[in-house]
């Protein structure tokens, strides 16, 4: 049987269903041509292009907890739908994150915001990608009984972020360079906070609402997996960041340069001695390729390798214990967990 | 009796319940303090200090169509409450409008974008603010039969002000001026979806929604007669932004200097002749004093106060009208509408 839910299948209710939709609300309101035009591209131009995969386990998880083999045509686009909806909210972030972090390229084209004409409008844009996310709700879903719970979860989500983003912030601006700043307390609340919580649990807990079988128990079954699982999904994107093949990954690695507060730096921090600490406070944050060469060199010395290849051994058997033990009366389906597990254990990008 | 709806008790409303509720939910994640402070200093300094004449508005509308003299402490705290959540929206969009227009002040005090630290991190604080609208909405309506609607209300009017603000940016940008960009019909749209629909209409309906009498009908009736007193509103602000007296205004107006698409320009551009277009063309939207004053004399000389003042004149008779013919046997009161009228009308300030 031919894979349903493709990438391209997937596009394909973007462009067909996903975007015609919120133009349809905007051309509602007689707005002038260029304006619509400007809209349409802004949505499209920062939804398009990555790997959908946070999107596309909407129709996944849904078709698991479902037990079918196949989502007739309606349902694959319903679930679809509410997968771009994920992907909106990315979309929001991702621009507004390119901003605050005065990013240059974002899959492998100039960042919105660096577009020519585009600038601090891309602020605005943000929010109307934003809002697409609610019309999108409101016009699929409006009259189902769990349309306030999917409102009410999009807010908490994106509230999540929101959070997780302001101290990652704060942890670790552009300017400031204070290693005494990072601590494995803070790094783990921004992967939770800013990562996790929108990437993992949020998929799963769409496909559970639109199952029919989110409940305060399911959701939270889903919850005491999928924050670990994100963490261990960060933490791979940190090391893969420094250790990852440039080819593989898709771009240079630049944590360190940019004074990121990642799991590296403050594993390293927690067990250097005084000298070598000193070295990384000379060192790291620095756009310097030999400031950077140096801490590289440190972390060679202090095996950082081999402190995460033991973390990662110990998260995944962890992983497996979690789902092991979840109970699949409550409507949960460990399969859904364990899908996630297999794609993400011991990637290379 | 004591006015209850001051602009002091409505502050308190926010100080000791609006904040500490959103604060609550922020401390449960247990994210770091000096981000919990951050979090705090952002939603007060840029909610706290306008006038509050849209948030008030929710408690006055309230009274009005409950037909009742005061309200309990119980009902003024609830409807003074929702009041906040536009003046959420508002600063939410402040935030955002002072780092697209580049500005400087905002209510006497430094915007906050141009804050020690702060910087392009007030893209995330003004998401924070907006997140913040929908925990109140949750901790204070979730139980009640209307939440849904009042979610879909502030998605629909927050996405009006977006494409407001977005062909406004789109007809006036900072570097590129261009008259030809300008006429009414566009001013008019900038008009109604970045300032009449928030500032006039949402708090009438959020009133109505409280009150139980929310209909497609009472919605309607609300619109029909506030978006074309919002029009008029603005209107007046850009004929005091060139005509008021700094004095009263608090400001001095630049929007000559700033080359926006206000409604002296585009009623001149609608009655000049070919040479004095070239007149415009040469001087509008420079930072020059010299060409401000060139225009502000061929302002005299088209007699443009003199258009303003048979405008506001059919304006007031045109909403008069409008105001008449209410139906209030929908549960509408015309005394809502024509109290926003008699405030605005006539205006220095």
């Amino acid at each position: 049987m031919a894979e349903q839910n493709t990438r391209a299948a997937f596009e394909k209710v973007f462009r067909e269903t996903v975007v015609p939709a919120i133009m349809e609300d905007v051309r509602a309101t007689e707005l002038a041509g260029n304006a619509v035009e400007w809209i349409e591209k802004a949505i499209v131009h920062n939804t398009i292009g990555g790997k959908y995969n946070r999107g596309m386990t909407v129709p996944d998880a849904y078709k698991v907890l479902k037990g079918l083999d196949k989502l007739s045509e309606e349902e694959y686009t319903r679930t679809a739908v509410l997968g771009w909806c994920i992907e909106l909210l990315q979309s929001m972030f991702l621009v507004a994150d390119d901003m605050m972090d005065s990013s240059i390229t974002r899959r492998g084209h100039p960042c919105w915001y660096r577009m020519p004409g585009v600038g601090t409008i891309a602020i605005n844009d943000s929010f109307i990608i934003e809002s697409g996310i609610f019309i999108i709700l409101r016009k699929f879903f409006r009259s189902s009984s769990f349309y306030v719970d999917l409102l009410d979860l999009f807010h908490e989500v994106k509230f999540q972020t929101e959070l997780g983003q302001c101290l990652d912030l704060l942890t670790a601006p552009e300017d400031v360079i204070n290693l005494s700043n990072f601590n494995f307390q803070k790094y783990y609340y921004i992967v939770r906070y800013k990562t996790a919580f929108y990437s993992f649990y949020l998929p799963v807990a769409c496909a559970l609402i639109l199952a029919g079988i989110a409940t305060e128990k399911t959701l939270q079954q889903a919850k005491d997996v999928l924050i670990p699982l994100g963490e261990y999904f960060q933490v791979q994107d940190d090391y893969l960041d420094c250790y990852g093949d440039p080819e593989f990954i898709g771009k240079i690695g630049t944590d360190i340069k940019d004074n990121k507060c990642g799991w590296l730096i403050n594993k390293a921090l927690e067990i250097v001695s005084p000298e070598q600490r000193k070295l990384l406070d000379e060192n790291y944050g620095k756009k310097d390729d030999e400031a950077e060469r140096k801490v590289k060199e440190l972390y060679l010395e202090l095996d950082i390798k081999g402190h995460y290849h033991r973390y990662e051994e110990e998260s995944i058997k962890m992983i497996e214990g979690l789902i092991e033990k979840v109970d699949e009366a409550t409507g949960m389906k460990r399969e859904v967990l364990t899908g996630f597990l297999k794609k993400i254990a011991g990637r290379s990008k």
